[in-house]
């Protein structure tokens, strides 16, 4: 097991990577702490609950809404529950969000750690501090920023996902490398999803290099005024097309990355469109970019990051080196409508 | 108009005292505002709403619930509220504790200003950052602590409260000059209700002063770990019995500082409860102690200020002197059951 300490504004949160699921115990005193999963899990690897005050949420991001968080509030509540209360969420970003977002609300807050449970969770939804839930077609539209007090990583929880969840955590650790990290890049290049589910080893190391690209963003800039947006590569027209199409978040963004190849060559000189389409092929990921352009531009004009006239887009001018630009609305209107 | 800005955990809140409602235009973007009341407040001082997006609420406590976030927040989608929405809370403690938590939480925190209605919101419910909702018979139970934007002081607002309200209001005044500021208490001994509802300047100055004691308290120990749980004062017996005999908040606490006062005599030496008991009757506050002690106990057991088998408890070393003293569960039961 390795430990490693970051420091976000006003909150240290500590790591545990390659870790077992056992070493909790250790961390936190069973009988004030309540864990917080979902059925999927809880099935899947009913041993490691044993003995642990555990709520059981049903899966799927159709829960992750106000009258699930009232719920598990209830129960908190039958359990008597108190400020000295520790509640550790166990699984997917939709309960690492949800629990950390009870946890920022309960007595007005309550210490929480997470154990995240698919390899999307471990490199991206546990770390950060964003939590919260959906209003209707409106994701995340309720929640605050709250660093949890720890993280533990048990990769043997990964046994059990099924293969599409590892192709949408695929999607996110391919979006770190393009931002952030040629040299990781060039590994995925060389690799297969297979080799990674198959050498514990690679796939810890995986795992915790994406960790700690998305800490080290989220620790330069815990409130999004600018570093941490790079962490929305792709996603601009991702989140648009999802819904469009019924698309897993994997599968969309990395539309949202080919198309966002294809403007930043437009718009950066980038040259290298095509190795990022052949690495997400690789993964299991579609590359086509034939989505209904008209309707998805309306949706990105309603998107939380317009400001005014212009839109801040994510390019990347190299792989490794992603950027933010500033286009106005009427400019990307034309390039979407001809990509 | 006088402004005033105390610093607390990573936040600046400016305060406008003597200030004119119409201020607000210059403090903020009609556009971008949404400002959040209730009907009673609505319709006594109509006329300062005209011009601004206004979301009206039902008055009272049992509408401090999730329920009532919940349709704020889907009010304020339907407006397009975005992260340039501003959120100001007119109104008592319930308005701007509700207002408080959706600025919170919705698209995970919007700037949010109070303007408060009642004296108990302007010296002490609008001040320090708690807010929050009821779930249940559990007061405040969910909620964060995060500091508004800034407060702004129009007395005017008062001309419409109702008489007990002032009360209530007054008891966390005697509260903060029993625990805080031994001259003020001189001065309230002077002095009747009467005085300070005709006398605008007086009572502009008593305001602020408490503000500014709440302030100072707050801005020493945000997040309660000392000197901010010295504003229990009354508070601790006082929620026990708030519920058991329907007593107004005021009521309730005044009854809780006459109990303290004699706890105080037992256990530090005070020697003063006669005074404070004169002036909580002089301002119209109950002061008999003939509770049922055995349920206040059980319910005391409960609280979330509890710690094993001991309890926080606020004394008063002498008038203008709280302390915070741990006592022990069972004599605790003992001084009650002798009041
Ligand atoms: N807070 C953030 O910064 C952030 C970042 C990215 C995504 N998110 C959120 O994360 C959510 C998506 O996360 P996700 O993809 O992990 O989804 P998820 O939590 O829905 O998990 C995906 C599916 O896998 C199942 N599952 C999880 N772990 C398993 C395991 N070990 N074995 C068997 N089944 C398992 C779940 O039951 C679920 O059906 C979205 O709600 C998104 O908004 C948050
Ligand atoms: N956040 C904190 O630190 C804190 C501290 C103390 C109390 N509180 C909370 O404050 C609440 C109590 O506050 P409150 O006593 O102001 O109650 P309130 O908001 O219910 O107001 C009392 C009544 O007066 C009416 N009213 C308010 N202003 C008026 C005006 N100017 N003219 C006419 N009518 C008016 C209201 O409609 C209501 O009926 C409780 O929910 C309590 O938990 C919070
Ligand atoms: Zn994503
Ligand atoms: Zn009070």
């Amino acid at each position: 097991m390795q430990k490693k300490t970051y420091q976000f504004t006003a909150k240290k949160v500590d790591y545990y990577f390659d870790a077992d699921f056992s070493y909790l115990a250790r961390l936190i005193d069973k009988e004030h702490t309540v864990l917080v999963t979902d059925e999927n899990i809880f099935q899947a690897q009913a041993k490691k609950f044993k003995g642990w005050h555990t709520i059981v949420l049903k899966p799927g991001e159709q829960h992750k809404v106000q009258a699930t968080a009232n719920s598990v509030i209830e129960q908190l509540i039958a359990r008597g529950a108190d400020r000295k209360t520790v509640l550790v969420g166990i699984g997917g970003g939709v309960i690492t969000d949800l629990t950390g977002y009870v946890a920022a609300v309960y007595m007005r807050g309550l210490r929480v750690g997470f154990v995240p449970t698919t390899v999307l969770a471990m490199v991206d939804a546990s770390i950060g501090g964003k939590n919260g839930i959906d209003v209707g077609v409106y994701k995340n539209l309720v929640g605050t920023i709250r660093q949890p007090d720890f993280l533990l990583y048990d990769y043997s929880f990964l046994k059990s996902l099924p293969e599409t969840e590892w192709i949408n955590g695929f999607a996110e650790i391919i979006k770190h490398s393009c931002i952030k990290d040629a040299p990781l890049f060039r590994e995925l290049e060389k690799n297969k999803l297979k080799y990674y589910q198959k050498d514990k080893a690679a796939l810890g190391k995986l795992i915790r290099r994406n960790a700690v690209i998305k800490s080290t963003v989220v620790e330069k800039d815990e409130f999004e005024q600018g570093e941490r947006r790079l962490l929305n590569f792709g996603h601009t027209l991702g989140h648009a097309i999802e819904n469009m199409y019924a698309l897993s978040h994997g599968q969309a963004i990395s539309i949202g990355m080919v198309a966002a190849c294809s403007i930043s060559a437009q718009l950066v000189k980038f040259k290298d469109s095509e190795k990022v389409i052949k690495v997400l092929a690789q993964y299991g990921l579609p590359v086509h970019t034939d989505f209904d352009r008209k309707k998805a531009f309306d949706i990105l004009k309603m998107d939380k990051k317009r400001e005014k006239k212009e839109m801040n887009y994510v390019l990347l001018e190299k792989i490794g080196k992603g950027v933010v630009k500033s286009i106005p609305m009427v400019q990307l209107e034309k390039i979407i409508s001809n990509l």
